[in-house]
């Protein structure tokens, strides 16, 4: 039996996504997931693939990232870090480094995603220390019971088709929403989280720009209920709230996804 | 008695020096003081010139930097706030527009500049969301007792002619130093804050550096000592910290310089 020709790794990986035109690769721009293979390109000498739990759009932020790679045996996952975090720029860290099996898809596997989205309602929110990782609205702050109401009408397994920016017919457009809810945000003021097992387009930040909206009093409750029971009323959501507020907070993976394959899987035929 | 043609307002301006050659005006370059009044221009429909209480280097950061302009007195300070903040670049944030007295001057009237240098010694220090705000030591943090021990030799009025980038002949190297200590950062880790009269090239980063070289043990309290009396020793002060955990806090003024100036002062001839 030989060795292995390559490891499989996986990467949680956070980023300031300002400067960023999102996660996935393209071509003349500078995208999260180009960055990361170009650093593992000059550090083990070859061109590298990096598979990513899913894109994060232009401007989003993610604080746990998911991605995998495979690389030559060689490579200890914390020297793998200290290389990476040397010469990726500031905006990007690699935060932690794990062997996978060589099976572990970071998208394909992925059983549910949180993200988090900053809502800045306090002065110290419009700083510039603060405000590019929220959306400032301190200058007319929503109502939180309204916001609460609004977050209570989303959970569970429904269709979001109205909550979309364009539509994945392939995959149609029922999510489950494990729990939706607001919360209290150090410094800046609310943010909202979500977990799901899947989001359409845009999904969460037309969500919290209607909930906003509500939560302003500039339309009723209702008329959100309505958007999330996909009825046939002429009603459409309110604008999606800006991508500098969102955060790709987790991926969670079945406990199967990290543990090594069963004996002779992987293993050259003799 | 004309009304007078202008009125002089004060200006406290928080910034992100990330992307600025520093405070400034300088040609063909994107400083503070050269967005401020380009913003000023546009909206006021003249030329203005804005005078800061000092320069801050490239890289350095405000929350409390003060500057004077003087307006066509039309000008309410709420609304010329509003109408700044709307048009400034997202990374400086004017906090308060105040009428000053027509003889107030942000320089030449401050008695005291308090600074504060962040220093990372947590893990989240090194994300993307903090770094770029301090200086990131939480591979090997400094001893707390040796910095406090380093910061409690500074304070007093004295010679700082080894803790600056370039001689200021014309002004003597003596400085007034009120206080100087550690203090715990949160999620960053421990800052450092002095409040001086006045302070020469670069004091503060070759402040903080040689104090972060004996908390981690690199060289003697003593040498850090024998630095702050001036001695004839060939010793030399350790490199200056970056510039991205450095941040002019506050600047005070003797509070004359607040007030209306007296009767007839400032006004027309008959």
């Amino acid at each position: 039996m030989n060795a292995p020709a390559f490891q499989r790794y996986r990467l949680i990986v956070e980023y300031d996504g300002t400067p960023f035109h999102g996660w996935q690769l393209q071509p003349e721009t500078r995208t999260v997931q180009g960055e990361i293979e170009a650093v593992l390109a000059r550090i083990t000498e070859a061109p590298r693939r990096v598979i990513g739990s899913g894109r994060t759009d232009t401007g989003v932020h993610a604080t746990g990232q998911v991605a995998a790679v495979d690389l030559p045996p060689k490579w200890e996952a914390a020297a793998l870090q200290k290389a990476l975090n040397a010469l990726l720029p500031r905006e990007i860290r690699v935060r932690e480094v794990h062997l996978a099996p060589p099976r572990f898809h970071p998208r394909y596997d992925a059983v549910a995603r949180s993200y988090r989205y900053q809502v800045g309602t306090t002065l110290e929110a419009g700083s510039p220390f603060h405000r590019r990782w929220c959306w400032d609205l301190s200058e007319a702050p929503p109502d939180r019971d309204l916001l609460q109401a609004g977050a209570a009408l989303i959970a569970g397994d429904r269709s979001f088709a109205r909550f979309a920016k364009s539509g994945q017919p392939a995959r149609g457009d029922r999510c489950r929403v494990a729990s939706a809810a607001w919360e209290p945000c150090p410094e800046i003021g609310i943010s909202f989280r979500i977990t799901a097992n899947r989001y359409l387009h845009h999904m969460v930040r037309y969500l919290v720009g209607t909930m906003i909206a509500v939560g302003r009093g500039e339309r009723p409750l209702d008329e959100l209920a309505a958007l999330l029971e996909n009825d046939r009323s002429p009603l459409v959501t309110s604008p999606p709230a800006p991508a500098r507020g969102l955060f790709l907070e987790r991926v969670e993976y079945p406990q199967k996804s990290f543990e090594p394959p069963p004996p002779n899987e992987g293993e050259s035929a003799p």
